[in-house]
């Protein structure tokens, strides 16, 4: 199995406390950490889980509100200290750019690598992909323009039997086509089919992050069929007049659109303040999708266990 | 004794680690809170110690390095969130009001509050007072533009002798000018001296902030006779070259500025992350200025001990 790991730096909403800190993931994949959200102490937070910032290559901003972007200056300025050298790429909405672009270039001028902006919008596209993910943006509602982030692993290659690569004498550079579902043809020009040569390629896992939202039909469509789904749910069900008002999700709801979207798990997150203990916004989920987690600081969901 | 408390929010250097936060105090003066620097986490270091963020009204920036301010926009913003009405100034160099501003103006546009900006630079003056305090600025040595802050206590008033003024059937209306150091002249005409109805004003006491800062003459100038003075200490004797090529202090360079100012005591702080324990900073510091001690994040230092 190739590393697909999820990290929860954060999993509070809007103001800081003891408990939470604000919204920031990191997802292994691999060992190349992206990042998702970069709340405030983002920085403190990755070293407290041991992730290297200089394996870090990738932000993903879901929109401009504090609690998902104060972090950045700081983690930015920390890489520079430790001399970093490869590029940075942040993907955020073109006001991002600026507010960011502004304070990077006063506070962290002398760094010694590149910072990249890749603007994004509210349409459902591809922002990024490189060998192992692609990275697909679709829209939220929020009271600002807002995304989720869908990363869905790349197709991978077959696993070779090697005990019949072997009695068949099948020559090494014949290997990556093979794992890539080719049918072997011997020098006598028999073909031998794939499948007795190799074993299915492992499963190719895909997670959605979806903060911060109202309930959504649209979010519904676009995480459908998903593997693991982050959602939030900043308030409990006696609190969804409050939760529409604000445009934030109650548990039973983002456990609503686990269910619909016919997802394998859900982690919730964004928890409000005024729960000292979220269990009963766990177990309110639970009573509409089984397959619920909690998020919590320094929790690494392996993505890979099903 | 009027309240008089020096709270660590932060006294580490530019990276957070999980022993020290980015530089950050709360002066508490008699309940008002006037805040030092203000590093990434002072909204949830505030928290931690329990102190009120409506309470604050001020806040100073030594310099605008990240790790002195980056804290700014997520305290400004949990302050909003709490509906704080009254209105928070800022001191700060010229810089500073633009980026602050972007950030503030965009992220917390919908602040019930004002935010003022009072623009400082490296001379010497007063830059603020009130009835119990005057903060006047001085220049540190620093790779940027830099100051410390002198926070001297007003006078204080007298106190009044209760078994004294009963006796000379001294009214109501006549003890705030008692207080103030006036006699008391009786209906008869006849002159009480003010020693004999009052005893003393409590001691003013001032604090002294040097942060961040190479060795100086003309800072220990400027604190001159001090009680209380904060110097930063980022790295030992050992390591001055370092020191001094980064316009940063030693320990033992920071107990000489304490010695020749004539301070009465000292507080180390803008550790280096090299530093698992401060404790040969402080043995360092004592061979020159005994009366030193340790920052500590958490620590409050009641200003009127002597």
């Amino acid at each position: 199995m190739t590393r697909l790991e999820l990290n929860i730096l954060g999993c509070g909403s809007a103001t800081m406390t003891p408990r939470h800190q604000p919204s920031c993931q990191v997802l292994n994949v691999r060992d190349n950490l992206m990042m998702i959200d970069c709340g405030e102490g983002a920085q403190l937070a990755m070293r407290r889980m041991r992730l290297k910032p200089m394996r870090l290559n990738h932000i993903f901003i879901s929109h401009l509100h504090g609690d998902h972007c104060f972090g950045l200056p700081g983690l930015v300025s920390t890489m520079a200290l430790l001399n970093r050298t490869n590029s940075l790429t942040i993907h955020t909405f073109k006001d991002g750019v600026e507010l960011f672009s502004q304070w990077l270039d006063y506070f962290c001028r002398e760094r010694p690598f590149e910072v990249r902006f890749n603007v994004i919008d509210t349409h459902k596209r591809v922002i990024w992909e490189d060998d192992a993910v692609t990275v697909t943006t679709f829209p939220l509602v929020h009271r600002i323009p807002a995304v989720g982030f869908l990363f869905q692993e790349k197709p991978k290659l077959r696993h070779i039997i090697g005990e019949k690569v072997k009695e068949l004498d099948v020559p090494h550079y014949a290997m990556n086509a093979l794992r890539q579902g080719e049918d072997w043809v011997t020098p006598e020009g028999i073909v031998v089919p794939n499948e007795e040569l190799t074993e299915p390629a492992d499963p190719v896992i895909s997670y959605a992050y979806c903060s911060d939202t109202k309930f959504s039909r649209r979010v519904i469509k676009s995480v459908a069929g998903v593997d693991w789904l982050y959602h939030e749910a900043t308030y409990d069900d006696s609190l969804r007049i409050k939760a529409h008002k604000r445009y934030h999700s109650t548990s039973l709801e983002a456990a609503t659109v686990a269910r619909e979207a016919g997802a394998k798990r859900l982690i919730l997150g964004h928890f409000s303040k005024r729960y000292l203990d979220e269990t009963p916004l766990l177990n309110e989920a639970r009573t509409v999708f089984p397959n619920t987690l909690l998020a919590n600081e320094g929790l690494v969901f392996d993505l890979n266990r099903r």
